[in-house]
């Protein structure tokens, strides 16, 4: 067997994208001991790093060594109890998900649920929390299912009003699009590495209120084989010992009580992504991804294909193509990955097979991924059967980089932008 | 903040140990999507790779993304249902541990115990299985804590013939010492990259009988979002969603049913390090752990230190020496780290404070990494206040080094071996 070797790819699918070769290069970073002084500085700094990334003060900002779902998952097996209630708006495959990890932590869950392509009115979700009185609302914030990309910034003075904990999932957003988990009232949110933050898959971010920490405090305990007098032994542990999030702050922080052994290699890629993203800055990462979103979207339309949803909540980092009738949907997705080295995504449930999604993510937000995509678009459709008018993608993104380039050059010059 | 830059280190703790260069080259590798040919065709092929490391022929064999505690509480949560019988042999921290995680799995857990530095005899375990007549036997292969090597060779055949499910944890042995999953009627393993097979923690390879999966199949439950009809619902599905090993090797096998997104760096560095392993040998890899073992045990003791536990039951890769009562024994270890550059452990609970614990693990089983270590040890304790014989450690090293080499060079020569 030969070692691993993969063909050249670019990942213009709804995650995982191209690693940033910064991040890729961290990886091989050599081991250190989990306890070396060198080693829980750098925890301690990759804590700091995520706190500026989630726009957060929270002193239990932490990764959790596992994929972004391990990340959903030890939020809210840590913050409900079995018979806690939980609220779940669900508007796609990821709000399912969170109510069948809920359910599976034995809580009582209540969903609200809406069309794919659609997000929640603000005030739905307040009426349901008035009606349900849960515990927790636990909301994705963009599913990549649907595209679309949850408003949350009024959710937590809603909550708070009604003495609600507010836990969301930002894994397919965070980068993308602006996330404020202070001002916004979010007591626990949680992600991952391989959408616009430019990693790998493997390592989930996460950060938690006090009050949030304050319901694990009620459940702290300390394992035995590492317990000492005067530990914490709850009756009623948290039932996974893995995502225990009182455990697994335990080990970040002061006390370093011994939990699994770090995946050294993934807090490194970690790390590294948010580096480079908070030298870029928070708000010009956004920006270039609503740049890149909006030249793929007016590309698809100058292609003559339709978008999916309500385009005035889609998130700005994938957008979702409603399959023309004359082709064969993944008969195209082959022929983009097997003549042209770029992998588009098709989705799940009711939109299997009636949509491709299309990222435009982390190290790929850029303007040349974008021109390359729409081209290779455009062959594969006329090959595949549609007529569509020659050029039509690439102009109408290069129109949208021409276009934001100019208001940008005004700005510069202190002109004001029009 | 400046770009993860470690300080040199030689890890020759209980491990993670220095990661063979080549899995670090491995880690950079770029990502592909996964549902790529390419990718799921890795994954075949790392599925078969750890067949052979395990030897066994197990079509459930995957792997799980998180770290060796990962795979534990996978296996455990998804083997046994609440109220399900577990017998658990402690001899260590690690016992300790399995205990805890059935017991938040819901499970009824019975646990007989040895004095550290000591293993089962054979028949103590089998008396406890017709006492307790438990559902699952769980028990730790090699347990770091105290170094010890439990015999699990006679086991499988205990529980069969009890009717006894029988899983182990071999995150500290594998690939160390002999293990034969097949031969030894294993229907459950778990273990991590971080020790033997020279990887980084945050990948946990495991492996399932057919016995195993079937009784996973009494709980299979296809999530809410990507169901379809005719798939399983069950009214009591493992509970943890993320650990459910019903779904992850769905998301393995060839239905490819989504789950989570597959941690692409680590699937690299997993297939490289069991590529390493097997290129070299089962065989040959156990022999060359067995050698360094033998050195650095010799060494130590011809540094006048006495070794802790049952040596005839140590496992090849690890040894624990009693801390002598005239150095400060973190003193010595501060010294041994930032005056030569490398690491070795302490250890937990009653042996705290009490031993060290020196590994020759993976790629750092070595007669130059030996050498380097004792020569270190030797310099660390007299400058620490106590007097040791001169080269006492590295002459023993060596002489056991030269003693197997003469042997070998006779086998080789077609003469027989003393």
């Amino acid at each position: 067997m030969h070692p691993v070797n993969p063909p050249a790819r670019l990942l213009m699918g709804p995650g995982p994208i191209d690693a940033d070769p910064r991040v890729l290069r961290a990886l091989a970073t050599p081991l250190v001991g989990q306890y070396d002084p060198w080693m829980t500085e750098t925890m301690n700094q990759t804590q700091e790093l995520y706190r500026r990334v989630f726009g957060t003060r929270n002193e239990a900002t932490v990764l959790v060594d596992g994929t972004s779902r391990a990340g959903i998952e030890a939020a809210l097996v840590s913050l409900l109890a079995p018979g806690d209630s939980v609220l779940v708006p669900v508007f796609g495959r990821f709000g399912h998900l969170l109510a069948e990890i809920a359910g599976r932590a034995g809580a009582t869950v209540h969903t609200i649920e809406t069309e794919w392509g659609q997000v929640f009115p603000t005030s739905v979700i307040e009426d349901a929390i008035v009606r349900v009185r849960p515990k927790l609302l636990a909301v994705v914030q963009g599913d990549t299912s649907t595209t679309m990309n949850q408003p949350l910034d009024e959710l937590g003075a809603i909550c708070e009003r009604h003495g609600v904990l507010f836990y969301t999932d930002v894994t397919a957003s965070v980068g993308g699009n602006p996330l404020e988990v202070d001002a916004w009232g979010i007591d626990a949110v949680s992600a991952g590495l391989q959408k616009c933050l430019g990693g790998p898959s493997g390592s989930a971010p996460l950060s938690l209120s006090p009050r949030a920490v304050a319901v694990l405090d009620t459940r702290r305990s300390v394992e035995a084989g590492i317990r000492e007098p005067g530990d914490d032994v709850s009756e009623h542990p948290i039932q996974s010992n893995y995502l225990d999030l009182a455990m697994i702050i335990d080990y970040w922080g002061p006390r370093r009580l011994n939990h699994h052994t770090e995946a050294a290699s993934m807090l490194y890629a970690a790390n590294e992504c948010a580096r480079i993203l908070l030298e870029e800055g928070r708000d010009a990462v956004v920006e270039r991804h609503a740049l890149a979103g909006r030249a793929m979207l007016e590309g698809v339309r100058g292609l003559g294909l339709t978008v999916f949803g309500d385009v005035s909540h889609k998130m700005h980092n994938v957008v979702a193509v409603e399959i023309p009738d004359e082709v064969h949907g993944d008969a195209v997705r082959s022929a983009m990955l097997e003549d042209h080295g770029i992998e588009i995504g098709t989705s799940f449930g009711p939109l299997h097979g009636r949509v491709w999604r299309i990222g435009t993510m982390g190290y790929n937000a850029r303007k040349d991924t974008v021109v390359t995509t729409l081209s290779a678009l455009e062959q594969s459709l006329r090959r595949g059967g549609k007529s569509v008018p020659q050029g039509g993608g690439v102009d109408a993104a290069l129109d949208v980089y021409a276009g934001l380039s100019a208001e940008l050059d005004a700005q510069l010059d202190g002109a004001v932008p029009a």
